[in-house]
């Protein structure tokens, strides 16, 4: 049995990250299917998700890591053909990826103590995101 | 129910791309299946998939990010031991990950608009591939 | 038809790896199902999994590339939150990422020739680790 859902995120520029572990759940919850894998998935090509520690600490270090690999001060050929801005954006959402499959049994989140489900908008101005949510179990 | 389905793809050396979202999409159409996942897989060490905006300029920045971390132009063990000269190609595969993981509904990808997805061929000598695509749905 | 099961593994610390392919591939040929997915999964924010050619080359290779974009000697905001010295070990763990989908085909990983699946403890001390590993199929 499959079930596909969606849910809005009104996200701000440059690395805003969410915590949607709870949209998550509770969509696992309501499917009535006991056991199986959830599919988030973020149709976009400037965010992206994973999993973190979801602390100020821990989201701060991981932007210093992108801010070093992929700097938002230098010259993109994305830039120079389209101007938006956003050339390491599109990059660094390439490098996390677009999609994060869960196990869930006993329609729970198989998810570790300290283990968070993060979406991180790299775009430069704020957007209102889709993010689907597809559930697969019995 | 569950398609497993392959495609080749001719692949140059260093850094080729490939977008195949079209052969993925009609393998989901050709299915028969309404809604599901699905994964697609390079069963590689030095290949990955991720989605992109499939334009020259992101391409090209995209590239630009492994040239700077994982350069081909310094020594790797790996290559030391196996002399095939594709350290880098290894470590830039690992890091992406081989396997991607998209929802559809009513026969379509549920990717953005802006979102293809992009096979990387990081080795260093062209090859013939294989890609697989596996349907799970209903 | 879905099984969700379980195994442990004893980790040291500091990227300390393991080719868990074998594992994987008997909870499959186990599982009594033919043709399906299987995800593995990591429950845990400083440990990753993804495919290497598992060979002591490449995965000092790739440990280098962690060693220079996330050295564990600067300072880590999480760190000075927590004082449990594993900064680096979250934001590597985020970006390699906590899942693994792999196809399977009449009972068989379609995993390549060279290709393994690696767990990664980023993490500082040993440590008891669960993965988890569930099969989707029929």
């Amino acid at each position: 049995m499959v079930l596909t859902r969606t849910f809005e995120l009104h996200t701000n520029a440059n690395y805003d990250t969410h915590d949607i572990t709870e949209q998550v759940a509770q969509h696992v919850r309501e499917s009535g299917l006991q056991n199986g894998i959830v599919t988030v998935f973020t149709p976009s090509s400037t965010s992206a998700l994973t999993t973190i520690e979801y602390e100020p600490g821990a989201i701060s270090d991981f932007e210093r890591l992108f801010d070093e690999i992929a700097t938002p001060d230098r010259e993109y050929r994305h830039n120079l053909r389209w101007n938006d801005g956003n050339g390491h954006s599109h990059i660094r959402a390439s490098l996390v990826g677009p999609s994060l499959t869960i196990p869930f049994a006993e329609k729970e989140l198989l998810l570790g103590e300290w283990q968070q489900i993060m979406y991180i908008d790299f775009d430069v101005r704020p957007r209102t995101r889709r993010v689907i949510v597809q559930i697969l179990g019995e």
